[in-house]
């Protein structure tokens, strides 16, 4: 039977809306929003989309009209009232009322502000300029809808059975890396996979196969649309745009140095418990630790999300030891280009030695390659970062020299100011 | 939106049929049925399921009532006029009119005749009796039915992302399979798999994507119902029942010795081309050929259907020769237990010596091994055949002494009389 309803319902729609919700976004982004509008809510910020896989022609592949109605259909959004009720009421980290009355107040009345969109040869400029607050919240639906759009472009040209069998394959392959988790005894892990999703509904599915099969070793999503959807945690704590942006604000090298603990001290100001993550490599990890204050060694645990992660690791390992701390209180998450082969050998090496957990990304929920013809689908590295404060530029040098951000001579500046020596080039996959 | 109809419409539906249609059954039977219904219709025969691996306790697994009313259900089918249309109306083999007028108004009146089921330990004793015509019918909707019911026992404890993620695997791997025959250059291949199929939406599933994948090398299915409904060719000739009935009738030695090639005698007046293809397994290919009319060297193909198949198809090469026929006019059509392996082997092998030709059965269409928990919807080996005909009983011997059937004393008369020497054993698998 046909149902003629819904073909005529769906006949309706202009278009198939890529970002449905205000917060189908990843947690960390309104915990830092929220700090944001509490420490420095007038700041002028320009977040800037760039594809770091220049070989992509996103704007050969991507129609601009389909672009704009995309991205204007997500400044049509607020926040759905059971949203709301789902920020306010909700346990957070084992916290009530997460969120502060202020700041649910003033997310209930956000729209997203305008964008800058203009296509620069085969590639699109697109920008966000504004208060910080409010551009900071387009980062992950810009980033979802570029890489959506760029799925869509590629299965448009596939038969239906072909898209049949390209899912079957790409569930095929999931279930095996989760029975390959399985088998990892006391193991951890949460979906970062928001940002360079393949779809919506795809990350939807591999987040229900990740409950299905991993029951309790599964801690949660970074995607609080789905968190409510499926009634699990809601998983995340702060990133580099906090340090970015207040460095960025400092007036002198003095300032710059002591940025990234500012950061730190308003966050510790404000959570405790697993939220206090540290995120170190903003400016490289190991000054970043040599540097920090004494406090800090006291924080539950540290994100590794660039360079070698076991150096990495044992960095931290080592710099908790230095302060008296017993690594195996502390946390370490490892997030950066995660697949099976390297969360294995990342949980063999650690551990019992500290509390491991890992934040899996693209290759959990974008994980396509060899299914489309010339590889179409294959992830790619996009972000969209903050670029300008108060027109003052932004630098990111991260432990990856590969992976730097912001003007040379800024750059320069920074390595001096925070001491960063020799670093190791490491490719970058996602 | 819910459509509330289809939900109802479902609802009162008392079980899911298996077998829904008359012509859900392989082409061959409908072609051997109108040659028994022409030269023999009134032999009484008795035909027996037997599942050749006691190892799945079919009767532990499947409740007897569920099978009575599969049963009961397809003993309440009549041939549906389209269906009947589709049988006067198609080119069968280049051939209009395949189904003669007769045969049509008695298929049009049939009705399943009565089944006699008894449970015996943790099998199912499953016979059909009465005339051949009828009673031959029962061979595959019988074979699907407990097939089916098995996988559905198996399906049943299974949760519904788990069944989602099991036909995704199966998908994934026929569509490797797919990949791997399309490389094969001047590839023929047909669907055998209705009697050991997974179920009939899998082998409709299966058909597609041999469709999809494979386009002309894909030359059609067995199964009239698959292949009305994807406008696809209907494949197939004759079967081993043929042999083994006409030899139960036979009165002397002499007769019995004679009476394979009287089939053959029969068929020959009733089809040309590549309907004739021989299929000598019955009681040895090696004496058959030996033994066989000239007339019969003139034929287009041979069926190679047990025993080593590269053994079989050289003795077929070399009888063609002896007899002045030019092997690369003739067909080959392997139809044992294959899968891509052995495909791409023979066809490595014979490609260009003969013309070659695969009919892909129970790995094709039931391939989920080592998708379910304890192996449980592995393939295995069950068949329904004639065991008795006017009170004698039918004899098969095949090339592999494993796959042998009938008495003792029998199959010792009958391996005397067509001079059946040593045979080799092979693991019967599907």
């Amino acid at each position: 039977m046909v149902d003629i309803a819904t073909r005529v319902y769906n006949h309706a729609f202009k278009i198939d809306p890529i970002i449905r919700s205000l917060i189908d976004t990843d947690f960390y982004k309104l915990l830092m929003c929220q700090s944001v509008l509490r420490n420095r809510p007038d700041t002028t910020v320009t977040f800037s989309l760039i594809n770091r896989t220049k070989s992509i022609p996103l704007a050969k592949l991507i129609d601009e009209g389909e672009l704009r109605e995309q991205l204007d259909h997500a400044r049509s959004l607020s926040l759905a009232r059971g949203e709301s009720t789902w920020l306010r009421g909700n346990t957070f980290y084992g916290k009530r009322q997460m969120f502060s009355h202020t700041f649910m107040e003033w997310f209930e009345a956000l729209r997203l502000p305008p964008y800058y969109l203009e296509r620069k040869g085969d590639q699109y400029e697109l920008t966000f300029e504004g208060k910080w607050p409010e551009v900071m919240l387009w980062e992950i639906p810009a980033l979802a809808i570029l890489m959506e759009l760029r799925s869509r472009a590629v299965l448009s040209a596939m038969g239906k059975f072909e898209l049949q069998v390209l899912y079957a394959r790409a569930m095929a392959r999931l279930w095996e890396k989760i029975e390959r988790l399985k088998k990892i005894d006391g193991l951890r892990i949460a979906d970062f996979g928001t940002r360079r999703r393949h779809s919506f509904l795809w990350q939807d599915w591999c987040v229900q196969a990740m409950i299905e099969g991993l029951g309790e070793a599964f801690v949660g999503t970074s995607n609080c649309r789905i968190a409510m959807r499926r009634d699990i945690e809601a998983i995340g704590t702060n990133a580099h745009e906090l340090p970015m942006v207040y460095s960025a604000l400092a007036d002198t090298d003095e300032e710059l140095s002591d940025a990234p603990y500012k950061v730190l001290a308003d966050w510790h100001e404000e959570h405790s418990g697993n939220l206090r993550i540290i995120l170190p490599d903003t400016y490289g990890s190991e000054g970043f630790l040599k540097h920090a204050p004494d406090w800090l060694a006291g924080w539950t645990g540290i994100r590794i999300d660039s360079g070698d992660p076991a150096t990495g690791a044992e960095i931290a390992i080592r710099w908790w030891k230095e302060r008296g701390e017993d690594p195996r209180d502390k946390l370490v998450i490892f997030s950066d280009g995660l697949d099976v082969d390297k969360i294995e050998e990342l949980h063999r090496r650690f551990a019992g030695r500290v509390r491991v957990s890992f934040g899996w990304g693209t290759l959990l929920t974008n994980d396509f390659r060899g299914f489309a013809p010339n590889d179409g689908l294959a992830p790619f590295s996009i972000v969209c970062k903050a670029v300008a404060a108060n027109g003052r530029p932004t630098v990111k040098l991260s432990d990856n020299p590969l992976k730097a951000m912001g003007p040379p001579d800024q750059i320069r500046r920074y390595k001096r100011v925070f001491g960063v020596g020799e670093q190791e080039e490491l490719a970058v996959i996602v």
